[in-house]
């Protein structure tokens, strides 16, 4: 057994190290070490999944004897890791990780420059590979299963698209009610939001929410993000507009929610591959809870006003409470994923889930994409872009070879409600609290009910466990309609 | 051959990428973050050590057939690292990571805090391992022989010794003239020099010698420097004082002059182990031409003295270039060998050169040290630090574990008159380019000479082919006698 907890260490400090090269990509390498740095991300990558698959570890997992209910967990997810891995050649890992270390450089200039046809290449290898990936992975309905089962375990096409389905017949007469309401402004968001006034402040209020700076740090990436080296070592990155409130400060809170869960895990998993979120939905569900269900709430406001009225005071100084909480949460149909409001959030996403799915299924090609997306953005949200860079280029996930990631953040949003309501029975006076800005009681409860276990429970047995019912759209929508009730006056 | 080069690539990519992670370490990880990480670096490096020392790296240098020179050169060169990494057993690498990863993190809070005996027990640990490594690896007559080998190959105590035993005794004569000369203000070099305001002109003059920040980048760190992760990501750090200009702008152009070294290594070397600097002396070397003999030169501040007063034009808004070109070359001694002028600088090193022979050889223990530090100190230079911070806990080197590293500072020295003597030789009208702040046909004359061959030539082979001759004082001293004579008159 100690001899299969050192290995798995060893693998875990490979893909750790993976990450921080990834991290140095992100922020602070010098564009010449684009070619270097994903032939050294791809051979930790490849090397990693190599010792995880090979007869030495096969040999410890069936030898192995658990001393501990953690040791069986360790040996339980460890051998679903393995047999999953062994699916996959490791010429094809490392052709992706190489792929994707390109394609990533590759998209930020495109982006930068509106230039999709110099993504579009390496896009169109990556999808080829992620088509390789599939195939190898294995599923039994279709392509997309297999992929949509890395991030969110168990979860299939189908089943999203029920989801989905239902989803959109319920929200789609509500965003049509909002659409006729008298529209909220949102003017107090934008205006003279100096970068350090917003980096500082973002950062206080993280450190207040209980994102710990001894074990964390933030940084600015073209794509906001969060990564996990070890438990101690938990980092976000986002980027600032001097012009606009919402993007920076919300998106701080979303990243410092993702890190907080990494935070939160048992120590006692430090260093084994059970110190990881159990899936990208329940991840997500921490992110938005603390961005939305808590940054975006009038006790939220009641509490930190003032203290951005004084970090702002050109743009806030003549703007009262009520005013900032309704510009804050406007619904708009708008053209960046990580921009929208609540509402409307989940629309950009069911786009990039029908995109994935034709994509893979060769229903469309990468050189259709453009097109596509501005389409189909038109008829789900009634705009379309002006410039592929804030369409089809707007995202990071493509160029990382993460397809079927998308449809996570969805999920993500219906579990936040559904822990929330659980969290909200356990602690009564959550609001009151909220509006006192103490937020101990919520993050301990989440620590307890979710952030300890790392990959010990399934997203279902932790949303089972915590609320008494597993994936749901009910909770999402009750909270829609009270809230956006409440401001658009329905 | 071609799976030797793919083995070879690996194992590089293995170490770069700890690189990578200790850079990190130095420049923005977060505190909590040291176990962690001193455990992943620990994981890296003992991998590398491992398939380097592997029976397949064996037997594939056995069966090779090298295709080109380059591919003799990587065969012999590899062959002599793997028999020298053989000798010591991956353990005690292992033990000799995690041991520094841990001691460097009490290092930089020790020296924060002015707290040596919260320093003292890692720095045991440290002197412990050095023993047993420097036995593991053998040596013909002293134990330092062998740590000493591992920075500057083929280079003895004995040698190290009479050389420095030489310059001490023609030295010692300069300093004592320059003792008994009118005292040189260095006024002009202290004063209100703002942050960004260093920062941006450290980075214009580094980019104006050649240094290429497409393919690097500065950082802030407490101690300074140079690190590469392949020959297209060559990273520099500095750190800045804000009353005194000299620390960070001759610090710049000294890890600048590093950088470009690794820099101008020739492409087709990337990725292999060839990609690096022959020995630290040589390594030095360029650090000290560019930071000393350029750097500090009348030539260089005819051209740059009139930048230097837009930059800073509180501090040198009244001051004259001979002022200031005389203050930036006082002689006085001091306790902080970076900030240590070119002629006291090699006492600095004879001071740590005697400790850690003392150290090794038992002959004074840990707990002596800031004690014999203190006292040499002032035999040696006549001052004696009032606090351990500007004493014993100055240098990050031991800390790191890198005993035997110190004296190849002051061979470097030597080594970089004797290079630029060459230069000159190839180049007669040097003075005028630097003084026209042009450095093109220097860079060129290094590139071609030294940087290009990385380590397919050994140390004494570069200076051999450059200057015609090998290791010796006489070209330095007749620089500090030329340029400190001019300066206080003899």
């Amino acid at each position: 057994m100690q001899a299969l907890r050192d290995r798995l260490a060893r693998i875990t400090d490979l893909n750790h190290a993976a990450a921080i090269l990834e991290w140095d990509q992100e922020t602070y390498m010098p564009e010449g070490a684009e070619e270097s740095r994903a032939r050294q991300v791809a051979t930790l990558r490849s090397f990693a999944h190599e010792l995880l698959t090979d007869d030495v570890t096969s040999r410890l997992l069936e030898s192995a004897t658990p001393e501990s209910a953690l040791d069986q967990d360790l040996v339980r997810v460890t051998r679903k890791d393995v047999e999953k891995a062994t699916r996959v050649p490791s010429e094809l890992i490392a052709k992706m990780a190489i792929a994707s270390g390109r394609s990533k450089g590759a998209w930020q200039k495109a982006r930068a420059t509106n230039a999709y046809a110099k993504f579009a290449p390496h896009l169109a290898t990556i999808v080829d590979l992620t088509i390789q990936h599939a195939e190898a992975l294995g599923y039994q309905e279709t392509p997309y299963d297999a992929l949509l089962d890395q991030y969110e375990e168990g979860m299939t096409t189908a089943e999203v698209t029920r989801v989905f389905s239902d989803l959109r017949d319920r929200l789609i007469p509500v965003v049509k009610t909002i659409a006729a309401a008298p529209v909220i402004s949102d003017a107090a968001v934008h205006g003279n939001f100096p970068h350090d006034a917003q980096w500082a402040f973002g950062i206080e209020v993280a450190k207040q929410l209980g994102y710990n700076f001894h074990c964390g740090r933030q940084d600015i990436s073209a794509h906001p993000f969060s990564t996990a080296f070890s438990i101690t070592d938990v980092r976000i990155t986002t980027r600032v507009d001097p012009t606009f409130f919402s993007p920076s400060f919300f998106g701080t809170l979303h990243e410092a929610g993702h890190a907080m869960y990494e935070q939160g895990i048992d120590m006692a998993l430090e260093g084994t591959p059970l110190a990881d979120g159990t899936s990208l939905g329940i991840h997500e569900s921490q992110s938005r809870l603390w961005e939305n269900l808590i940054g975006r709430s009038r006790p939220f406001w009641q509490h930190y006003f003032l203290h951005a009225k004084k970090a702002f005071p050109d743009a806030l100084g003549g703007v009262d409470l009520e005013t900032f909480y309704r510009s804050a949460n406007t619904v708009e149909p708008s053209l960046i994923r990580v921009e929208a409001d609540e509402v409307t959030y989940n629309l950009h996403i069911m786009l990039r889930f029908e995109l994935e799915q034709d994509l893979i299924s060769g229903k469309i090609s990468v050189n259709d994409l453009p097109r596509e997306w501005n389409d189909r953005m038109e008829n789900w949200l009634g705009i379309r872009p002006t410039t592929d860079s804030d369409g089809v280029l707007q995202d990071i996930h493509w160029s990382l070879g993460a397809i079927g990631y998308f449809p996570t953040y969805a999920l993500g949003n219906l579990m936040s409600t559904q822990l929330f309501d659980a969290a909200k029975r356990a602690i009564p006076n959550l609001d009151a609290l909220t509006a006192s800005g103490d937020f101990s009681d919520l993050l301990q409860w989440l620590r307890t009910h979710v952030h300890q276990h790392g990959r010990r429970k399934s997203s279902n047995q932790i949303l089972m466990d915590a609320t008494g019912s597993g994936l749901s759209a009910d909770s999402w929508m009750q909270y829609v309609q009270t809230k956006f009730g409440d401001l658009y006056g329905f």
